[in-house]
């Protein structure tokens, strides 16, 4: 690590704490103080900081028409000009806080500029809400009393007039640093951001197609039978993820098999294997008294425990290579492909020891409070490394991340459950490195199943957690019924459905794996909020229910009970997916929303490949591509071909294949590397450009 | 102040803060370790302490089967035992993590004893939660691995086994003190502590009757109108409470008249004052730029500003006597008679500045999360001596208190409005020196407002909030249609039932200001938990829709949608509010819930009075008293007679009217003291109890 990103700053004040997300997951950065020319709207000295008794105080520059994107997985606001963030672990955010399961202490400006605090503490930002004592005496109009009653002018959002500023609260520190990127656009900040992160991660192929979660209950019979199932009626899933009852103990966790539901691991496995699953294993970070990593770690463990069990101190490189090698052993070695990591960000509300305390300290020197700041994103990195250790590429899922998370392999989901919530999460997650899933857990009804299933298979995980019912959701979305074998009325329909979506998902494997190289390449985050992309286009700044998908595709999700929904398509030409009908951007569209469509659309002047859909993604899978060209001009799209496993991409061991569209509209497909072609591309089909259409 | 409580002790380590609730509001105690014999489950070398760079750590020890109460005015749980309480002042506390608008760190405990944490800083309880590392290795018991799958054995509450400690953090400090109240029963416990505030607080008579806030869109003559139609239609109101709308501007506040909508203010208050109304005001503390306060107040400010007005450093003396001697000078000498002190509850999650910043720092020395915790009662004790300066009580509403309220007298409320979580807040508020009315607000429908306005009438005030409505709830409950004037159907019998009630309350004004006196007197909540009242009776204390209102009433709330409900009735006997009928307790019954009907039940042995219902209370109103005595046995009630309205009391002006029954049956009403009598006895009913049956 520690790359040297250009346009990356550093402003350090007092005595920052050893522990921090850029020492333990970061980059490196030149001294703000020390810099020639920087592209940021203010300079070193317009910074202030003083100290507390609570911690440091930091203020920055702020402008009237600033607006603020980021801060992590947040469920309730897009932009947070004019609001308070406090930056704290909490597995279950009810309202507009900031606290999120991946709360991030960095945010970009439409100023064009990024800020990151580099801190585990719970940081606190006041993005203009309070001008300083006096600010708006100037302000303040002659005074005319009011004549009529409103609420809406009782209560009106009242920000700071004058002299805005940003105030950062960071506790129980006497200093830290501050890394700020340089633009010019948002797009440029975050990119900055995940190159400085060390880049976006690259998922293995197989993660990119579709997850199952068993039922809790199953047994290995039960699993075995359910994948079969899938095989034998067609329906494409790459992954198995077996929940809590896998494990002889849960909560708190022993990592062993429960010898009495899966006698057989190793057969369950090679069985499971045999059919070209991978096998996802749930699991949390808290040790019980009965598993063996017990006794090594019981002196490597914060002093509290939790659900009874230990709380490992994975800020310490030895604790990290135990737990972490103890994984490889046991499970990396016996072909599990990865590991679903739960319970790590901190159940504030819940009874009972859910989490541990703030004032919990650990044998590393972290406090409680820094330790649930970096525990998700520390339990991901030594999780990575059982994988690494190998030689091999995993994906996970996580419930808790925090600064400088992109290169980790790890999705994000939540027990919180509100569409229109998730939606919004997954626009927001683009600008803070981090992935998320909003993924298809119980449903209201088949609609919702439908609706939902639409939204995760356009996400960074297609991601069915089916933990509660024992026969797919398609079969029966009633949870009494679904445990009484009951099949609903229409899942025929449904299932016909939700085989459609799952299989687009599989066409589109080629192209958003090229995406998650950009990520990694560039910075540029697969999935992203409309705003990344047309910064120009103010009306693009407030959208938090539509995305961008990869590099061409914007899509609008659908919730339960809407008939039509108003879609906005910024400037230029777009293009139905489905229809690939022609459509003028710069306004706002109403789509009809027939239960088997998404509305999705095209950018014009791209390139865009769609694969045949294979039940699951092998080792030697070619991808069958039908390539088409939106729209006139030149155009070209990157398709990276490698092994998809192992870590040999990272010494150079991929080939790029290059489509491209020259001004004349001659289509090619020119391959450089030297490793086995993982695409074919069978047609090239156009649309409105030229000799191809 | 300083009284020194017997039975309370301090407990004193490292240095504590100047500025905390004690030192500002409190009593005296003795040092804990000077103290003899001391009647605590635990001893002073029981209790450890420990400095991070938090702040500062205590523990205390703590049996398995202790449960705890209080935390101030809780709207989620009741037994907060295996819980983590924050007491963070919170507008809007969303989920059951202890925040709260007044969140007061005092606990009493089953084992007997209270604990109060004598800071202003946001401190977290962990009662017993979390178990020290290492202390359930002993307790996990030999792995059998699981054979089914369940729910709830997953996520089951898993307290510590071993070694339950209170763990208590208080951040940002370097010491504190701790105060230990006696028993031996909670009750005892709860009456030390009010004890130790003062004592509670005795209102003014009349606000003991029922209080109508008025449409926020009300003018001069809206108000005089519809004050008259109270009056004609005999609807009993004795206060009027004025909305936002009265000053020039708000929010920020001017603290002047809205001339266009009230060009009189004298005259309006002449005319209600004529008609024996009182009148309060809403305000809240943040001084706008146009009042005559701000020039000067702004030096005596905090560094931010709150709706682009003042903080006022209420924890100032000189500050205090500027802001109270204002709302003195304008209208306490004008005829007001109290306030409605919003907004200073640090609504967290709203956008903009609807508060301060807890990096705020404040002329006095505290900061800005100090005068978050202290800003309720530091605004209530500056508006009460705006009173006390001119000898006269004043009973308010208020947002936001802390620690050691008692006999601050005003009433909280909340913009939460679920009727379910009010009755539980109301059941809290009595085991932390809390006064709280589940005001009536909006309502779904007719039945939603009768049940609301039956449990309001039993609780510390009777208040109706109509500020979105020009016409009465009992006219229209729909907003839209009661702004357009819409008459609702069976709207005249709803009247008749809301009337029936208003006049229910006026009736247990005499039984209700008593229960006032004994809180004054003995510390005694006017309203309480069951298991205050039968601690001894383990199945009271799970209790959270149920309470004691006054010495002798068991009330039992009803929620809208309900057609019966369980009433857990105490051992003994008891009696029917309504119909006399007699029950024994030890048990659950079920009552049916006919609308004009809450179950409201009176012990056996007690002297009831209730008396003959007026339309307000009138400075020489005299209650004509219909006694009851029920059940057998010498029982004895004591009714308090003073002016209602001076503090004359304080000097021991007042009379006592001791009602008694003796053995043989005999009643006797014997007055003491030389104030002029405010209670006449007209007639004795008796019950079962011998001679008067």
């Amino acid at each position: 690590m520690n790359q040297f990103v250009s346009g990356v700053w550093r402003y350090c004040f007092g005595s920052a704490e050893d522990a921090s997300p850029v020492r333990f997951f970061g980059g490196g950065a030149a001294r703000l103080e020390d810099a020639g020319s920087v592209s940021l709207p203010f300079g070193y000295k317009d910074i202030t900081v003083r100290f507390t008794r609570r911690g440091s105080v930091v203020e920055l520059p702020m402008k009237n028409d600033e607006n603020f994107y980021g801060f992590g997985l947040q469920f309730f606001s897009l932009n947070h000009a004019g609001r308070r963030r406090f930056m704290k672990v909490n597995s279950d955010p009810s309202a507009d806080t900031g606290e999120s399961h991946a709360p991030i202490p960095f945010y970009v400006s439409t100023a064009g500029y990024g800020v990151l605090v580099d801190t585990f503490r719970y940081v606190t930002f006041y993005l203009g809400t309070n001008g300083a004592k006096g600010s708006s005496k100037v302000f303040a109009k002659p005074m005319k009393a009011h004549r009529e009653f409103s609420e809406q002018s009782l209560y009106a959002l009242k920000q700071a007039h004058n002299e805005r500023r940003v105030l950062i609260e960071i506790p129980n520190c006497e200093g830290a640093d501050l890394y700020f990127f340089e633009g010019p656009s948002m797009l440029d900040v975050v990119c900055r951001y995940n190159l400085f992160s060390g880049g976006g991660c690259i998922p293995p192929l197989w993660a990119l197609g579709n997850w199952y979660r068993l039922y809790g209950g199953a047994d290995q019979n039960f699993t075995l039978q359910l994948a079969e199932t899938f095989r034998r009626q067609g329906i494409p899933f790459d992954v198995i993820g077996l929940e809590p009852g896998w494990q002889s103990h849960s909560y708190s966790c022993t990592y062993q098999w429960n010898a009495f539901l899966f006698p057989e691991p190793d057969d369950l496995l090679h069985q499971l294997r045999r059919q070209n699953y991978h096998v996802n294993l749930w699991e949390h970070v808290f040790i019980h008294p009965h598993a063996e990593l017990y006794a090594k770690l019981e002196n490597r463990s914060g002093d509290y425990e939790v659900w009874g069990g230990l709380v490992p101190d994975l800020a310490d490189k030895k604790t990290r290579e135990l737990f972490g090698g103890y994984h490889r052993d046991h499970f990396v070695d016996n072909g599990i492909s990865g590991f679903k990591i739960d319970e790590c960000d901190n159940s504030d509300f819940n009874p009972s020891s859910w989490s541990f305390p703030e004032l919990s300290s650990f044998p590393s020197g972290l406090d409680g409070e820094q330790m649930h700041s970096a525990l998700g994103l520390l339990y991901q990195k030594t999780i990575e490394q059982a994988f690494r250790d190998r030689g091999i590429r995993t994906m996970g899922q996580v419930r808790s991340s925090w600064a400088l998370a992109a290169k980790s392999p790890f999705v994000l989901y939540s027990d919180l459950y509100d569409h229109r919530q998730f939606i919004r999460a997954l626009v927001n997650s683009g600008f803070s490195g981090l992935l998320w899933s909003p993924e298809v857990r119980s449903c209201e009804d088949a609609e919702d199943l439908i609706r939902r299933l639409q939204s995760v298979v356009f996400s960074s995980q297609s991601l069915l957690n089916c933990w509660r019912i024992p026969n797919p959701p398609w079969f029966q979305t009633d949870l009494a019924k679904n445990l009484a074998g009951e099949k609903m009325n229409g899942s025929d329909a449904v299932t016909a459905i939700v085989k459609k979506f799952l299989e687009l998902r599989m066409k589109l494997i080629p192209y958003f794996y090229a995406a998650f190289w950009r990520y990694h390449l560039e910075g540029r985050p697969p999935v992203r909020a409309l705003a990344l992309d047309y910064e120009n286009d103010g009306l693009t700044h407030t959208i938090d229910d539509q995305y961008m998908f990869g590099d061409s595709l914007l899509v609008a999700p659908v919730f339960r009970g809407q008939t039509s929904r108003e879609v906005f398509l910024p400037a230029g030409e777009w293009y139905d997916f489905w229809t690939h009908e022609r459509l003028s951007g710069g306004k706002t569209i109403v789509c009809k929303t027939d239960l088997e469509i998404l509305p999705v659309f095209i950018k014009s002047g791209v390139i865009f490949p769609l694969a045949e859909p294979v039940l699951c993604v092998k080792e030697d899978t070619v991808f069958d591509l039908t390539v088409f060209c939106f729209g006139g001009g030149e155009k070209r799209f990157t398709l990276y071909e490698d092994d998809g496993l192992s870590l040999a991409h990272e010494e150079g061991k991929y080939n790029t294949l290059v489509l491209t569209q020259d001004g004349n509209g001659s289509v090619s497909a020119v391959r450089t590397g030297t490793e086995p072609p993982r695409y074919v591309v069978r047609e090239w089909n156009g649309i409105d450009c030229g000799v191809l259409s």
